[in-house]
């Protein structure tokens, strides 16, 4: 059975004058109305957040939807979270309520709202998706869990500080000037490598050696939603629909230092299964949006995808094929990086703008005659894993 | 497509000198060996727990579940909420992942360690499941919110504060005095409703007015686990099995302020829904394990479950009929009262008790010749509900 996106929402993200509450509503009503569906029609509820108890005060977040519509009000609610995967999972869930005959209709929400606390706040609760015995109490930030993979790939691949910072800031350079055309980003700036190479340290200062402040994805609020449903029932309400032609979830261990750490062991494992499952090679996709948590997992992803062999992962960027004109760009909307990333939204929102990007309606840079696109989307160090290809359907 | 359940483990709750790790991977290797399965048969794993975050400074709890056997390591594991209600939502996860198709084989793990923190800090992790904007930031903890449940049924039905305390002091009783059959049980103790009610205030004070100690369920460490599979399946490794013949979750609005509290609106729905999908009525139910928080809770599932008409829930008790020698017996366990609620794990301990009651191999007292029971089990002040019936099969 074919799945279906039948409508999208995408909030603004950014540091926002708005509640977790109302960027839950905000988003289920906006996906709503894009679906051209009523209410009652929803049969199942799923909303991806990662810790609305420590940034919030609110667990049990998902009987909050029934605000969404009067119409709501009984509908199975259900919250699911893999730390920066959460959206992914509820994807997942809301896939297989629809899968099982369960559901013929589910509302997915992705949602988060990070700046009720200061920085120090924030970065506690991150911490709190490494494994906390081994990592997060030991003072090891998330920002420190990717400076571990930063520090691995220069050892495996024998790298100087000097080669990986041009590789990183070229990344950097690249999503925070895509997103100067995505009017729901949070950082669009124009800026070149060289530019950020060149800043002086207290412009760009090291926030976990070897990762700097231009390394690093934003603490963002925001909320994405997808109305989601049988390919049949889609084709039979709109023209044009967007199917998930595949959905591949993987896990390794929560703690980095059991794992592989200058490579995405369980992450490429994930594509490798999404590509199968969806009967497609590298080659058929017309664009990606990746998980650039911070700018070291985007080259792992260059790697995990295959655009570059183990190690040369910078050659997708030397050959031009991740920039907007190139043969594959991989996030058009400026990614984690400069779009931002509201950690429970992000998977929804990569769904949303993979969609729109399908649909020629893209929030931002428009890929040209785009049918089929991939979004990678990890949790954690990379202990989760989701790649789901995305297909456009008449 | 029927599931079934392959295997339990429930360990012991109470205080317990065991972390909430030591408790995924005991209840864990527990239910795959119960299974007489190999860890590499598992094809997703599910993970029931509200707030790992609050208790025990761990979020993204899932990918610890790889720890539990090496050939775990990528299987897709995935942690679901809903407050209380946590572990029935992880049920429901599992099954739609084996009805979509997607798994074959589906393990299930319910888990919760809250004595590391004191009885502050744990009353503030609850209160998070309330809405905080309303009820939590407004110190209006659980216990409070159940005693507007309290208050509601004696106002709504015109009972005397003694009357309803008569009437919750016989739950009290009888879940403390069953629990003493229950080797795994928090607190077994045999008493009598009289020997509550004769307690100085000291040994059974106020906690949130009407609702005193002897009212209130548990702070306990301990976890429960499944295994999953179709009914076709686990017929054909093991001779009897139990089946979840359905499985019904509905959801109401966050705070009890904007619904009824004086009964379960929709924990009402959820059973009648359970009821319809298994073909059954009440009078074929042998046992039910039903979510005693709150002594008020399990007086107001019994008009939820139909036992008794509304406002005259204390029938149940009076007439005999939810005592381990009636028609149907109610918390055999000895329910959150007095076997315990380690809240995230409490719809899979239920699950498994159900489950061995059936397989006539209960956890303490056994029903007699049972064949259907059934599982009730809320989140928050009863926004989550499920409802699940089990009938054992050839």
């Amino acid at each position: 059975m074919g799945i279906s996106i039948l409508g999208t929402h995408h909030t603004k993200f950014g540091r926002l004058n708005k509640t977790l509450y109302d960027l839950i509503i905000e988003s289920g009503r906006g996906a709503i109305e894009d679906a051209g569906i009523e209410a009652k029609d929803i049969d199942s509820i799923w909303v991806g957040n990662l810790s609305g108890g420590g940034f919030n005060n609110q667990e049990h977040i998902a009987p909050f939807t029934m605000n969404i519509h009067k119409d709501l009000r009984f509908t199975p609610a259900t919250h699911v979270e893999n730390a920066c995967a959460s959206g992914s999972a509820a994807i997942e869930c809301a896939k297989q309520a629809i899968e099982s005959g369960n559901s013929k209709i589910a509302l997915v929400i992705g949602v988060e709202k990070m700046n009720d606390l200061d920085t120090k706040g924030v970065t506690k609760v991150l911490a709190m998706s490494s494994y906390w015995p081994d990592e997060g109490s030991k003072g090891i930030t998330f920002p420190g869990l990717f400076a571990e993979y930063a520090k691995g790939y220069m050892k495996h691949y024998n790298y100087s500080l000097d080669k990986l910072r041009a590789i990183l800031a070229k990344i950097s350079a690249k999503n925070h000037t895509n997103a100067v055309e995505n009017p729901l980003a949070q950082m669009p700036l124009k800026i070149t490598a060289e530019e950020i190479l060149n800043k002086p340290d207290e412009k760009n200062p090291i926030v976990y050696d070897p990762l700097r402040l231009f390394d690093c994805s934003l603490v963002t609020d925001g909320a994405a939603a997808l109305v989601l449903t049988t390919s049949e029932i889609a084709k039979s309400i709109k023209n044009e629909v967007v199917e998930i032609a595949a959905l591949s979830h993987t896990t390794d261990y929560l703690s980095i230092f059991k794992r592989s750490n200058y490579e995405l062991t369980a992450g490429k494992l994930a594509v490798k299964k999404a590509f199968k499952k969806a009967g497609i090679t590298l080659d058929d996709l017309d664009f990606a949006e990746v998980h650039d948590c911070f700018t070291i997992n985007e080259l792992l992803s260059y790697e995990a995808l295959g655009i570059a062999p183990d190690g040369e992962g910078y050659r997708a960027l030397d050959e031009g094929i991740v920039y907007p004109e190139g043969k594959l760009p991989v996030n058009l909307s400026g990614g984690l990086k400069a779009k931002g990333h509201p950690v429970g939204a992000t998977g929804v929102s990569m769904a949303v703008l993979a969609t729109r990007q399908l649909l020629g309606k893209a929030i931002g840079i428009q890929a040209k005659d785009a049918e089929i696109g991939l979004t990678f989307n990890v949790g954690g160090s990379a202990a989760s894993n989701y790649a789901l290809v995305f297909k456009r359907t008449k």
